[in-house]
């Protein structure tokens, strides 16, 4: 069984494997898109990342990510700023559909979020004529509002999409359903990103009852309260036809399972959940 | 000293005190406005507590809680209503500002938030009349979006105002610091509910970075990343112009502490910080 619209986060079974034993274990089991992070390309090796890529034909519906423009001083937000194209020019080499942004939470000592934002819209506004010329679309995620202090002081698939419109083209957003399943504007925000044109990527994880911790305990699908089907509705609705992208942080469950298994459900659960 | 413009919500003390022994603190320190909980109430009993209320001249800023409307079956959902009466006959009693409602999450086994929220407006207009009749105004609370699963599908106060439009006279919110900061139309969403005549309540903590526990580790005012001067400073501009509420709920921390200690440190700190 092959399963076309399904993509592997690696950060989904990053205590499991390495980049290249990943990607054997994805075309094992049918899985031929994948979006690894950062370090994890690095651990291989750019170079040889692209070639494992491009010999075996794999969609990268993202390399993860790019961002955390909310740096302290002027030095380290223009360090950001250059560690930001060189994720664009990673992500031109691993061909990869975007690279997403999760853009940083409150500077250091800071509790003005307004500022945190104008911070993050000049990072990105600096590194966008980059990012057109490698032709690398820039994904903005959303986070899910408990991250507003110290990971993403973007929090709402609106606000997203508004600074989309600042930016123009190169811009667009990565639809986590994790992060914005609550939001009660969520559908007619989906639309609005379909006629902006501005969905490139949709990642599916769940939301556990209880959650036991803020980073580290995403579910399996299926497992939680997240109704999927429904979202992934509207965002088909919306025009994106691209994969799924499952990304699951879980220190304490998946992290711990043996990488087949854990590979062999989210299979099972996209085909029979999401 | 006094604190005319401070409340202390009971939450913030309940490992320390009873109801009596809160009060008698609370006063001895300056305090005279509080917001008690239902079961804080009910463990000294009613009359006994509209006495101790009434007899030292204590303005009640809120009573928590009512709501939680989103039980699984019809006859649970009729028991969620009954048992809402009794709290607005209660609130009526301790001459309270308010009842507070924690409208409920996801039914059990539902991942249908949609429904969950027309579950919550039924609820609230099946009460609104007893409400009216008491003179007791509903403060709708906006949960953070972490609650969406299991304790409140109100997640922003936009939504909570749409509601209060739809129910009219006898609604309004409660805005509490700590579930609404990261919210980029907080400002515009403040200023609505002001010209709406909406606000019932104003409720402070801080969000501390990390935060270790999803319900239980609530920050003392200075010790995390809220910017509670603006927050001030938008919702008196907005018309209300009542006491700032503190609610921490610390299980580590601040339940932890000697009971005086605890009630010193509101007090200290909303003068420094809020």
């Amino acid at each position: 069984m092959t399963s076309p619209n399904l993509s592997l986060n690696l950060a989904t079974v990053r205590r499991q494997y390495g980049f290249a034993d990943a990607v054997e274990e994805c075309l094992r089991q049918g899985i031929s898109a994948i979006s690894p992070w950062r370090d994890q390309v690095q651990a291989v090796g750019l170079a040889e990342a692209a070639r494992i890529v491009h010999s075996n034909g794999l969609r990268v519906t993202g390399l993860c990510r790019g961002g955390m423009f909310t740096a302290g001083d002027a030095a380290e937000r223009q360090a950001a700023i250059d560690d930001n194209r060189r994720a664009l020019d990673e992500a031109a080499e691993l061909g990869a559909d975007c690279l997403v942004y999760v853009v940083g939470g409150l500077p250091t000592g800071s509790r003005d979020l307004a500022a945190a934002r104008s911070i993050v819209a000049e990072g990105l506004a600096a590194i966008l004529p980059h990012a057109r010329a490698n032709g690398v679309p820039m994904a903005l995620e959303p986070l899910h509002p408990m991250y507003a202090a110290d990971r993403s002081c973007l929090t709402t698939l609106s606000s997203a999409l508004d600074l989309c419109a600042e930016l123009g083209a190169g811009a667009g957003v990565a639809i986590d359903a994790y992060h914005v399943w609550w939001d009660p504007d969520l559908e007619a925000q989906i639309a609005r990103a379909g006629r902006e044109g501005r969905i490139l990527a949709h990642h599916i994880c769940d939301w556990l009852v209880p959650t036991t911790d803020l980073l580290l305990d995403r579910g399996m699908m299926g497992d939680g309260v997240i109704d999927l089907p429904k979202i992934r509705r509207w965002i088909e609705a919306a025009g994106f036809s691209g994969p799924q992208e499952v990304e699951i942080f879980s220190a304490n469950t998946w992290w711990q399972r043996p990488g087949p298994e854990v590979i062999a459900t989210c299979i099972d659960r996209f085909h029979s959940v999401c």
